[in-house]
């Protein structure tokens, strides 16, 4: 069961409105690596896991995605400000200005509409957080380039605090990982020749040796204290 | 903030596996009328309301909705049995056995992905309450559908539910609808001349008459006491 | 059968070209609330109905959007005047310049293909009725948004001619929606305990009460003469 | 304008209900090569068109694709019969069974949306009018393909018109480029070197020489008489 | 097998940096039109060929379009530049911008997704054929569309290159297509009254007179030397 | 450059035709998972990194997968077989049966077409590594469902080979992003406190503790020899 408090999970503000920053915000709501598609990946995934604890740490940090989500929109409606523009507004999508009322809407940055496509749900452990992890990357990824280009400080520190709990994310998913070597597609992981062979189809160079692979687990994702 | 319990909001239960139950009731996970639909949808549209009380009602069903895709997911879930068999599931979708390991995913019937196209957000609370009724009107529908279609009692249990409560969240939208009249949308409604037209452009025949628009408002959505 | 007449419902001109406000007006020829939208909504409606007034209704209000999507797409071919010109085009899509030579195109206003996903299809006459009525409350909606951000009094004057008749459409749904009570998905509506609880989820606050849901119908879509 | 008359093109008729036939047959409604594809390719090119001929023959032939999508409609309508039964529905998308109440919908035969990506309109004759050329090569091919899988004489029938149909505009398009040589792409057509060239990209083998290319024009779309 | 060279078909270059021509040089990376479009087309439609002479024409072409890819994707990749600035990209897509730290990206000029709805491959050769010429003649008015609105003269040389293989490419797929008449969906070709018919739906105005098809082939593909 | 050699990868073969499983294998033709999404992933991301040893690895890669996507291609030929027969077709997609004419599809096994929102390209080294290894776990896990559903030990023989190659590549993408730690969007991982939060925000439970994130770098990619 979801239950929702009108608290947000962080507060957020921003210095004044700038619909440009508003259509440049929209990609970390409805875009590929944004957050609905964080957290509804972790959450598709947890329906059929087993694994108490990692259904819970899936659940947990969907949840948090979720309540990103929120944070996200509502720093869109406060930068799209209070007048329908579309002609000043001219970095990426125009949606909120034509078909949205100035709402935050679940497109990306330049109005693509949010698709199940980006989510990736295998039913496989070692797979799934191996997806999360990468997922987790690309977010925080996104966060710094849009940091880059976003001069208002309020956003900024919305900015910052959401990319530190990708990476927090990101930790625990490496350690979920780790936690569960040798099971489902990590079994029997490079036990056959074909998978020692290396095909040199890009020339000229040849920069990488033929591989001796071993199952995905990661170094320290938890500093040793 | 959204917050997860790991109750249900009201248990489900199957007979026995059924994989190609599992795939038609994809359709309420990941289709245009269904669960994750109705959530977002509410979810969004919330964002910038202001209006506290439709803003409150629309985040109360919009983590019901959310609360209900888990119910229709682990439904999926057990009806989706331990077996991956792609070439016995002859009715709609075979992606929970070839892509997702048996998982529900964020896919309709026929394993069209879920997309934000769904969702009607217009920042205008009339058209927005509108298209929250015909929504719950149209997801009643697909419930029937699949109830007809299904013969695990269990199943239809939990369809039963789930169709009722669309009937109270359609009740609700409509009661709200009613409280805002004159805002909007609904403002100034049909008091052009050209709104009192009939172009009779199908023939032959013409059954009704050019109307005289006023704006929408429903009768009893709620029964007197 | 389809005919087509070369003149258009009601003829369109433009004060000059404006390729920024032909971007904008595509909204409402490929857009999620646009003509064409509209237009195959309600033909592929009347494509099972057995009730040959409402049949009617649908074909004749069908066939009008398809001659308002003319309207509009002629409107955005005047605004594109005759200069191929990306980069002055700076709200939203450029694919007129760039992939259309200046054509009117099935796209909304930042580029995103008319999709089948906008349409709702069920089957079922108040759920089909209930969505064309929230449908056409949309359309208004948009065009009250393109009004408010155009200046070009001949479009302003296309588009509250259109406006107009999507409030008629309004009400001769509404109006046929009053003739079928007690038919399809509005049949034991609300008679069940589940139909009459409220979860109250999120929270603080609770504005609505239980509801005790009947049947949708409306209030006088048709004015008493 | 549009208008539309209650008479179809062509009556259609089926021998008996076969759910699975109507799946198939979907491919032409919603498909990339079906009847509302080649309606709306050729009515969105001819928004723009000057030459007053070529414009009349797109809304001649896109009328009647739109009047042949209502007789693939009515056809599918019939094969739908009246047993909602997603089970046994084998073949293909089961969405009428489930979402759309036994409604034809816009959707191909595996149940993918109809979506405006499979319109070409470039604003240019020669290409456009090689597109449609394309196109309805594409649609005979189809209607071929369902011709061999279907047993029902009568569907048979409305196949083999509409086949027809598709060469008959198919050879209309072809005397329309005939008739505009030396206009937009076609203007100064392989007068450089590089367009006389041939990489032989796929080894082993070349069986084509460099071309020395020359402005696409047909030979005979008309038979002397 | 596929191998690529780190040879580039032909080399490119900028003038200087322009991000608004990059968003716009997107549409021939990622659009309906362009060159990773044309490539997949024929490398599909290879796969079943049996013509051996054809299908090593398609897979010649299809190796050098994605080859072209590679042009263009690199002539992106310099116009973007080494600054993240979404807000003075002005014309079309963000997305390099935000999404893909200046990358070139799979997405056209607006930003919308490529999808494999752009691809035709039925199987049958002279369907497929007149597919690929009209794609050819649509790839090469792209080209003089984006020829037209850029100014860099190194530019200007790529899309030149690149619009005279596109031309050398047609005349090549028109030979192919005269050389096997009477195969597939050519033969018997209009036999049928049906196929003499023409419906004037369009009023007023009849240009042409009901056709005598006979099936597509093409006037001198090969100048005669 | 990319050149194509008729000399498969490795040849493939199957025991009999079997076009449920051709639907099944479509999966990794035009799948979320499959062969083309890995291709395309790896050369889109080659076409800005300056890393030349990377650079080399993800175009040795790429073409790899776009041989793969050939052998997958061709398997699925063989075991469509030579007859149109959708009805017989009760797994998954038929569009190969009524819209291909038996030609392997860009489509995933129930028909969805692919799409570029499949892709995953940040410009960001980690980033585009950590998706990679990702991809390349999830096209395991795929193979690993298909082959347990197939009898056909020709075909099992192919999926092995495949499945092993995505081993070599996940090993070789986790040694690549060894050798650059530190870099884009690894550096300066987990240093801000909030990085070192746990919201445990599903309830009841919580196994995980606060992490003290480090930057992902893996374990033993290679074995020591």
């Amino acid at each position: 069961m979801f239950k929702h408090e009108k608290q947000l999970l962080q507060e957020v503000s921003v210095e004044k409105p700038n619909p440009n920053y508003a259509a440049m915000m929209q990609e970390q709501l409805g875009g590929a690596n944004g957050e609905l598609k964080a957290g509804l990946q972790y959450i598709s995934q947890s329906f059929r896991i087993k694994d108490k604890k990692i259904k819970d740490l899936f659940m947990d940090i969907g949840a948090e995605e979720l309540s990103h989500m929120e944070m996200v929109a509502k720093t869109i409606n406060l930068l799209n400000g209070d007048k329908l523009n579309a002609q000043e507004n001219t970095t990426g999508s125009v949606q909120s200005h034509i078909l949205g009322g100035l709402s935050p809407m679940l497109l990306n940055a330049s109005g693509s509409p949010w698709t199940a496509n980006y989510v990736n749900v295998t039913g496989d452990l070692p797979a799934d957080l191996l997806s999360n992890i990468a997922a987790e990357q690309r977010a925080k990824t996104v966060y710094q380039y849009l940091y880059r280009q976003i001069n208002d400080n309020r956003v900024r520190k919305t900015i910052d605090f959401l990319l530190n709990r990708e990476e927090a994310h990101n930790a625990l998913f490496r350690e979920a990982l780790n936690n569960i070597q040798d099971t489902g597609s990590n079994k029997d992981f490079g036990v056959d020749e074909n998978a020692r062979l290396y095909f040199d189809l890009s020339t000229p160079g040849q920069h990488f040796k033929a591989p001796t692979p071993t199952q995905p687990s990661f170094n320290n994702p938890r500093r040793s204290n």
